[in-house]
């Protein structure tokens, strides 16, 4: 990796594991941001090493968001700490129909972590930006004690600014809407814990952890009259159905056949007692959509990637406000609540 | 304190302890939101309870900074975690010249942490945000195992706009110019020092937290021709005064005499072999300027609070660049380089 030459960065990052010292905001801290966070999110904004990145924008509805990320472990099938940090952000900006523009990032690292790791985490990080086309323009780093944090948590807050005209919001949904669900659900909640557990399903279930904002770009092509969008991460598929009904006033009701589940994901919810629906994904949006518009949509989800499951999934109905029912798959209709209590923690 | 209404948030607060379940993305989770965030901060952008918040901006140039607080202890004297997390990101947005507009807020709580220790916390940054001016538009909560992190982390992110024409860099910084320190340097290390080791000097030395927009703003109604701002915390006046040098390829000498230390943080340095010039501050300011506007910002800098005891403390030379000396009070000249290894861990 190249080193940029600026005077106390000049000596090598050569420790094997992180020290309180990396986080002193002196010299060390100046190496690790030289050797390590400049060159993989290299940008100019990053580079001018003053205490604020700034940046020419246009007049307009600026989207401004936050996410701290504490998954354990960092590595897990089909993600990592870093590429969730970017994509978690990146989706909430892209859910109010924003354009990520630019994100921050924070580090606050447990001391001792092996360099290796934290450089694979940022890596990781830089190479999701870029696929996103988001850049990291600021960002700060502490090191706490060995026994005050596991290993590394981050956060990043992020930016963006929403297209003219443009009004998605949960309390938009109205009686008569059509609920629409990207993909199958409970991947990156069961992937998490199959890998933190060692409980062995962990070659068949990859987290969908993926960046959104091109299945939105997709949905809003076929209409912008859509209401709302929402990924639902903590609390899973039943939480966000359950926020859209309680901001909107209305009540929601879905089709349990119509909710695509992965068959692993089903055997393991099984085995450990453990409903889809609460279950955390990290690469699935909840769209709620005029019914006029549904079938199109469906369509234009389906050809795009991280889209080919989707399905529609429910409707919106008068009431009562904030309920939210389940036609189960042997005809009986259950009320689905809110996430209770805490059923996976450390999942995002 | 006041509740809002709405479905899941209507059961109490009513735990003395943070649990798990207030970070699972559910049902505590909103109760926390609805029963503290949302009253506390209180705003629209907020309120809307969508994945970001969306503000009407003009065009113009946009500053974007973030930092975590990690301080140990909570609470100190003359501030806590909660005042540190406002005002460290208003004066990263400040020391560009950035009027600091919106924060977001992103807390990391160990299970197990005092119900009112948050509150108290979460008042603090309200309070401090409303003397600022500053909205919390949006906001994140985890909750790691007890044992994962030490009570709470804080993670703040803002933004702000900066006015036409106006160029602050460390880069800037030219042979000739001036200088100035906003006041006495030390404090706040010291003070959280001595709280979280129980030294006894407390009740003399109390952390200068604060916001320095107000200063920022006394110094450009002077001159727009400010070269560059910072505020020294981490690593103290001298890596500031490095970071300058390194930036802008210059040289800078300054006076032992000329920079101000209360007498209970020399006293206190004296006693456990710390040099003030390493010790974090929380509400001082270095600004380098042109020498003939140096007068009168000194002068107007002492005619605000926060800024009696502001003096012009050195100058800077053509090189060699990046070399920070000290003309000490005996009359010999030190080099005073950036902070090597870690002094004081978890001071912010």
């Amino acid at each position: 990796m190249p080193t940029t030459s600026m005077g106390s960065g000049d000596q090598m990052l050569n420790e094997e594991r992180i020290l309180l010292a990396y986080g002193s905001g002196g010299k060390m801290s100046h190496q690790l941001t030289q050797q390590l966070f400049l060159p993989c999110f290299d940008n100019a904004f990053l580079r001018s090493l003053d205490d604020a990145a700034i940046m020419e924008v246009p007049a307009g509805r600026l989207a401004l968001t936050t996410d701290s990320f504490v998954v354990k472990p960092l590595f897990f099938p089909g993600g990592d700490i870093g590429k969730l940090a970017v994509c978690g952000t990146v989706n909430d900006l892209a859910m109010k129909g924003a354009k990520p523009l630019y994100l921050t990032a924070s580090f606050i690292i447990e001391e001792g972590l092996r360099l290796a790791e934290l450089r694979w985490v940022v890596e990781s990080m830089a190479r999701m930006a870029k696929e996103v086309g988001v850049q990291i323009v600021a960002g700060d780093t502490k090191v706490v004690e060995k026994g005050q944090a596991d290993s590394l948590y981050i956060n990043t807050a992020g930016v963006g600014f929403v297209p003219p005209g443009l009004d998605l919001s949960g309390a938009n949904p109205r009686p008569g809407d059509v609920v629409i669900l990207s993909g199958a659900i409970g991947d990156h909640g069961i992937a998490v814990l199959s890998q933190r557990e060692g409980l062995g399903f962990e070659t068949s279930i990859a987290s969908d952890c993926a960046p959104l904002h091109g299945l939105v770009e997709a949905i809003l092509s076929v209409s912008r009259e859509v209401r709302a969008l929402r990924d639902p991460t903590r609390g899973g598929l039943a939480t966000t159905l359950n926020e859209f009904a309680l901001q909107a006033g209305v009540a929601i009701r879905v089709e349990e056949e119509a909710i695509p589940v992965h068959e692993g994901v089903r055997a393991a919810c099984e085995m450990l007692g453990y409903d889809p629906l609460y279950i955390a994904n990290e690469g699935k949006l909840v769209a709620i959509v005029p019914a006029e518009t549904a079938e199109e949509i469906l369509a234009r989800l389906r050809a795009e990637r991280c889209g080919e499951e989707a399905a529609i999934i429910g409707t919106v109905l008068p009431g009562p406000a904030g309920r939210v029912t389940m036609r189960t798959r042997i005809g009986g209709t259950r009320i689905v609540d809110m996430l209770t209590g805490e059923m996976l923690p450390r999942i995002c």
